[in-house]
């Protein structure tokens, strides 16, 4: 098969795998990949079953990452995927990543990359000597608000910087942490699956990673107080990082999967001897501007005062939420059970008797109006 | 080509189409669809290309709408397009539909459903005839928390309504509307191609149809006085209507393109015996919860305590914006450019590097914790 | 008693009465009153008991308004009140004033002023003839950023105004209205005490006065769509105004006291050719200012960006809200307890213990920090 | 002169001062106190020139501290100023304050209270001698949102803490820090004026307050890195302090004068076993409720689901500002300049003419309803 778009694998994100439909999405949204295939779920009818749901060629399905790579090798090279996505469960990225990249497919790979420095430092050469292309899915760096803040800040937008406070605040472990039996099922908290860190592993570094990339600085230096809570909960479940610069700045990063009620309130702020930049992850079509001694100034995506990074990462006009496209993916799902017959909800989608209502709508309102302001009746 | 998913057609919505684009995002959201081709362009060869790029079958691309229709029919029906996007120009909207519902295909089509009243209920008694499914692109109505509004004011959560108060208001028409030449170059300042209503038809009836949708009420009546702002401008950019309903609830429907500044603020309030609802499209992820004497309640998608049909509506965990999605499309898509080797911003994606640089803090954190919170170096 | 600041005198706002709170405070805040004595109550040992615990002298306290003009005038010139405030029943503010102003005396007078437009310009033409001052308490005028408002847009900030927008949602009827009996016992739905509107009169003329104040336009017609949810209901308690002004302005003032859940929800958005405006009175120390094609400005009190009349109107530095001069007022009010030997809570003010562990804490921040980031017990 | 209000004394606040304005309007908000005199200035003249303009009797404008204690314990008791407040510059509160407690007056004292521990404890043991009431006005203590956290902590409605954030970023010294003059000038940054430390000494001490009156917890130990921006300045501009409670709670203070573009910024978000709280003096009216699995629930002062204490510390209705207050205080000073026949600006206070315009407004809505919606002229 023959095609402009990139051909894609996948190794795990399968059927009910949230990460799973997210990386398609992703790969969907640009119109720049096409799925080919690829190990889905370490139970193989289970892969088939969601090829066969997402209308892939079962030959393209395989039942272990060895297979997948021997025979994807084996295709000739406009045929042979090109970039895999290593979704699997933590413990698993850096042998599949490592694997792929030895075999000289560009990957895109969740975080945690490795769990040790070392690991890391093992693919960082590997990548360099394949040739290969690598993602690592820093998610946060692709909203446009974001994109937005580091283009500012190069520009100069608030000067040199001296002040940097990041936050990634989750409540959803408090479910699990206070029951000596529950917290022992989380597999988050258990070092086999995760490593050595449970909440700066898995959300401070986020924190970290948009610090580098909105700001330009390299983190030289940290001095962490982080929390178990309980004695026998092997891993940090909240803390604060104290953190300098190699230019000397200061700040914190604080994250915390204990701060009950939260859902991901991350935010940074940034300050400069010019002024500041401040973003949530909550509300992320909005960068707050400090500029000293003026009003505050909102920025929002979509429009021509953004920097062209920030341009190209919005798809909508201005006042439209990226989640406008959900929406109407809303309707374009609900519409398709319709199609298919299936059962649906009313109110899945409008009909064309809400068409009809509409168009009187208007028709009333202009009739309304032409009659010095009367009452017209729909 | 026997698929799963429905095989979809798209009329309109060419290359640098933004409706284009979002409805194929539409489609691909949901996994629901198969993009099959289409009459993407009143040029052919412009059609031919986007087929190109999206590695679409080029035989499935038409000339116009006469010839998608024949062709198709002569097709097997379990090869043949199912569905037929209408993202043309407004004044097509309704011969488009109705050629097309007429030879059976089933139809999503893109607002204003026609022009007058009289033709669309001619689609309606057609739509009827034909068994076709059409659906009519309020997408409004695919918000997560649209849909959590309409259910809770089924379950009686603000008792018997007693006032609706809706707004959509934009500024883009000031830019043109104070100079005779520039405003008689907007299309939609122009009746033969969007009818007798600019700014009522284009977005208040997106607040009448919402009103509808939420609150289960029909609008009986209207007294509207809409605005030109100028004598020799032909079509509304301004006005409110006053609405009642059959059961003689009071309210209002505002709507504006010259509320300078303003990009796409949409608001709807509804208020009952018990309480009020009130959601803005600008921040589409809070639904602001009035109960008589208590706190004020924020409701936001991907929590349990929604409705089953709000929550099926969104895909992300509690605290991810629906532009989560984008922002890692974002990355998917820098990273293809990499991939590709075409030309591409630092920043449009993290690397290894990054992946080396976030486990080195990790473990500088666990570190810095073990040695009773000591400065560690990265 | 000889005194630099002006006498006042008080007719209603007895002992437990908000509005008698609210005009006390806010002729003590600006350091220019001095209240001398009034009528607080028709019950004259009422109106004592007040001057008792206010500390006036009772010879200054009157059993009726016609008794405080008789002695008043029988006062030297310089010992006379000069300004009285009425705050009467609604009812009795007309012929409170009219003997007031026979009578030479300067009025400050709680709205509405009058029932009807004939007494209103009855007052108008005797203010006029005795020469006194006269001042109507729209206290929305009052904040510093709807001042700014005002003059921003008489600076030209947002050009030709094009159209406006007006709100104030309450929600309190509702609590009444719905029962027979419970509505028939409130005093605003009662003609004889309001005259003949409730919403309107009470908060829609808010609204009025507010879009003529920042504007500077004059409203000229009107065409109302007023709700009084019950037919045996005498008085509006909901409604829509849609309004035109003098340069054929168009706009709408929306009042609600049926708004379920609302508490004093009243916004003003006006916009012009330039950009638009817009503040909200539950959140009145931001001013949204939106300029075409920019991001949006927030402008805050105490900043030297403002307007001198701003600036005249907030007494703090940036970042402290106005309602910090209450908090010290309640620190001062609870400390007041502990000095008289009243039972006072816990927390009521902070004492000397807290005291000692500020200063504990700030010496213990400075020791850790000195041995180089060491914990420091307190 | 006998009063029932409490006689309270003033050192320090002279005419211009921001902090002796507002310990005024907090003596006066309550009506529990009586300005009798005091020291207003380190210049005799200037304070008999205050205490004319507040009308004050003069035999109580003392030169000197000295003399205030000498003549007014020379009075009988019932005339004798029961409570000073001490407003001076930061270094003299300990000397004041131990001399103002010595000599039997009960104490007010703005903050820092003293520069040592050892200073603070030798006036927490004075105070128990002498028996005096002793107030620190730690301001945000009083916000009637703070006093419903605290109590609805200690009421269980988080559970036991788990975490504790404080955050206070102002940006003022950013202004004067870069250059080497203008921060030798700041007085904040000199020793001799502000004691060991100037950020956490000024304003991180308040979150440091807010944290134990909030959550009843005892901070007791902490880790602080803190800075000072320039080698040559003495004090801290910026920092982090970790903190640990006597109970185990881990947290974090931060507090910053460098935040650029940031105006009084001050945060505290709480969270337990159950749930969170969270609250920003830039928005004190607001209290943010967050439950595990349900919808955030927001506090608002002056409703009757709040504590008594809450309660009791707001004068309004809710959906009032504390502002209100202010705002008609502006209107009545806006009016004294009229009664007194000084200039002032037209808008200051509305007038006879706005009463008018009210009253027509009013009548037309109604005519206008009573036309079946037809448009009245004003």
């Amino acid at each position: 098969m023959k095609v402009q778009k990139i051909r894609l694998g996948l190794i795990g994100g399968g059927m009910d795998s949230m990460v799973g439909i997210v990386h398609r999405i992703a790969a969907y949204l640009g119109e720049r990949y096409h799925i080919v295939g690829g190990v889905f779920s370490s139970d193989y009818s289970a892969s088939k079953l969601l090829a066969n749901k997402l209308d892939l060629d079962q030959s393209r399905i395989y039942p272990g990452i060895d297979e997948l790579i021997e025979m994807e090798l084996s295709l000739p090279k406009d045929q042979r995927i090109e970039v895999v996505s290593v979704l699997t469960p933590n413990f698993l990225h850096y042998s599949v990543a490592k694997k792929l990249i030895t075999a000289g497919f560009n990957v895109i790979c969740e975080k945690p990359m490795t769990f040790t420095v070392a690991e890391a430092e093992e693919l960082e050469v590997l990548v360099a000597e394949k040739s290969v292309a690598f993602c690592l899915t820093h998610t946060y760096t692709g909203y446009p608000m974001v994109r937005q803040m580091r283009e500012m800040i190069a520009a100069g937008a608030i000067g040199r910087i001296q002040k940097v406070d990041g936050q990634y605040y989750q409540g959803w472990i408090n479910r699990f942490i206070h029951d000596v039996d529950k917290r022992s099922q989380v597999w988050r908290l258990s070092p086999d699956k995760v490593g050595n860190s449970c909440c700066f592993g898995d959300i401070g570094v986020h924190v970290f990673n948009l610090i580098e990339f909105t700001t330009g600085l390299q983190i030289e230096r940290v001095l962490a107080d982080v929390n178990t809570l309980y004695a026998d909960n092997p891993l940090d479940v909240d803390g604060t990082a104290l953190i300098k610069t190699a230019d000397g700045v200061s700040g914190m990063i604080r994250a915390s999967q204990i701060a009950t009620g939260e859902e991901n309130n991350m935010t940074l702020s940034v300050y400069g001897e010019k002024g500041g930049l401040k973003w949530e992850q909550e509300n992320p079509s909005l960068l707050f501007y400090l500029l000293e001694g003026q009003p505050v100034q909102v920025f929002k995506p979509g429009n021509d005062y953004n920097h062209s990074f920030a341009q190209e990462s919005s798809k909508l006009p201005s006042g439209h939420p990226e989640g406008l496209g959900d929406a109407l993916g809303n309707i374009y799902s609900g519409f398709a059970k319709a199609v298919r017959g299936e059962v649906h909800r009313k109110g899945s989608f409008p009909g064309v008797a809400d068409g009809v209502r509409g168009v009187r709508f208007v028709e009333a309102v202009v009739e309304s109006n032409t009659q010095d302001q009367a009452w017209v009746r729909l």
